[in-house]
């Protein structure tokens, strides 16, 4: 680490590209799939469109999920206004957008609460879209400065390096930030070292979408393979983890991108904080605990290939899950915008 | 796993590749990083080749190592004969053989072991090296033999579901395999279900080179991303973790391809068994423990790159430690090709 880690140094210009938004009666989005190599946007039209964005994964993280799922109940009133569709069309859309990724309850929730304002018409689902995603942005730095808090409190007065997990920036979450959030708030108060960003295969959210958050940032990162994290806390190299989630069920155990539950177990082994960072729309208290979270499971060739590369011999069979399950008690503590919730 | 892995099924015939040999005074071995999409095979006359395909990992895994080291001497020798080197330059060159990779201990040792024949000739230490890789494989043999029956003992009689990491099949040690080895004198009683394959970033080894082998040898197989392995465990879905070593500490501290710690922590959690493969060799009792073992760090490219494919933004820092320590007491057994150890 002679030289120091790149991003470390004053935020650069022009950061401030649009995530996700409504123009015109339609959905723009970064294609999160061609980040960073290519800034390509998104614009979406139709539900199908949507629906194909977010699965594979061009939309993605689970605040913003919850944002595409009420803009997109948004879209399906005005294409059902505008194309006189049956009340039951109009339902199956908003199903569909539901549906289209099991395991972040935002995603379904945000949706099922813009279609209760459908019946005051397409304008008014825009309007109520608009301002769920308005709280999204004032939770997400709520809960990023109770966090920083938090961490403050747990790890003392010395710049902290922290490790993260999957993407849980602005990128994720629309603006700020979950997990990703609570690091900008610490690095506000010159309280970031640097942050050790697992790079989540298969799809490499963290290589390729928190490594250009944090350059873009100026906050000093360095990148490693996922299995070598729980190594480097093993060897004090790491002060504290800090991740976002798909899902937390009413027990406190934590479904979130697949990699995660090894950080959990390292750092209890070491004793360090494990924080999970999310919205109260996160939390799920219609799922009693983490058994009964549907663990999305993904095409075999996201693990054969890395970006269109083939990795293995041809034919090779692959597990994809893509997220995994934490339990509760390997959580140091849940922070949201309302509240810091402890075991 | 409806329609059942790839690689179940009687082996393939073709499979017997010369990982690496000696043949009319020169090394020949096949170019693990071209591995498996390019058969490729290295012809090595100077020690500046070997040394060179050693550090870029084209001849790797503990065992070959060793093997690799002892013939580096004999060609050493060879070329001292030939070139009327003076003893010194001989003994410089002995040593960058064993410094070539400073974690396993093989190399080191094996090519020091073949030194020792030096006063007798170039000859003397050709036939040195033979026998040497010749006792690997018996030794192989031997250990893959005792793990099995030790898998037998603490998991029974079912067909069993088995995770690894990185490649330690006859690629690694010369005709069998340590912890593969193990696998297939299992699977030579019908005692393997499947393997679950880490894929061993950043090299990716257990892809590229793992499924390769099981593909070959007709057994059934998974590839997964590193960090799905521990939630595997947590659900039930392994019956055991078997891995090989770069190197044993005097207290049983075992260093291994980054990625093995993680296996560990989720077996001890999951109280499945976590076995590790080696010949005596590997075992070295003038390492105290895990903290006195040189973690070689490799170049960061490696991280930020797959294959030759930027998957980070430009001119991210990368950590790569190529191995990590897991701790004795995480470790059910470690097997040998004499005795069983057990905590």
């Amino acid at each position: 680490m002679d030289s120091g880690p790149v991003g470390a140094g004053p935020a650069r210009p022009g950061a401030a590209l649009e995530v996700l938004g409504w123009r015109d009666g339609h959905i723009v989005a970064i294609d999160q799939t061609a980040l960073p190599h290519d800034i390509r946007m998104l614009h979406l039209t139709t539900v199908d469109e949507l629906v194909d964005a977010i699965t594979r994964l061009a939309i993605r993280g689970a605040p913003l999920l919850g944002a595409a799922g009420a803009l997109g109940v948004a879209l399906a009133a005005r294409q059902a206004q505008e194309q006189h569709w049956a009340e039951a069309r109009l339902a199956e859309a908003v199903k569909r957008i539901g549906d289209a990724r099991p395991t972040a309850v935002n995603l379904r929730r945000e949706a099922e609460a813009a279609a209760a304002v459908i019946p005051g018409g397409a304008a008014a689902v825009e309007q109520a879209a608009l301002a769920m995603m308005a709280a999204t942005v004032t939770a997400t730095h709520r809960m990023s400065e109770r966090g920083a808090r938090f961490l403050r409190q747990a790890c003392g007065n010395a710049p902290l390096r922290i490790a993260t997990h999957c993407n849980t920036g602005s990128l994720a979450c629309l603006g700020w930030g979950s997990a990703l959030g609570v690091i900008r708030a610490l690095n506000t108060d010159h309280g970031v070292q640097h942050v050790i960003v697992d790079e989540t295969r298969p799809l490499l959210q963290g290589a390729r979408l928190t490594c250009w958050e944090l350059g873009q940032l100026g906050i000093g990162h360095y990148l490693v393979p996922d299995a070598a994290t729980p190594f480097l806390i093993s060897q004090g190299q790491v002060d504290a983890v800090v991740v976002g989630a798909d899902r937390i069920a009413a027990n406190g155990d934590v479904a979130n991108k697949i990699g995660t539950y090894s950080l959990a177990l390292a750092a209890r082994q070491a004793r360090i904080p494990f924080l999970v960072a999310v919205p109260e729309s996160t939390i799920d208290p219609a799922t009693p605990d983490g058994v009964r979270i549907t663990v999305e499971q993904r095409p075999e060739e996201e693990v054969t290939h890395v970006r269109g590369v083939p990795v293995a011999p041809a034919g090779t069979r692959a597990l994809n899950y893509a997220f995994d399950i934490t339990p509760a008690d390997l959580v140091t503590a849940v922070v949201t915008e309302t509240r810091l919730i402890t075991s």
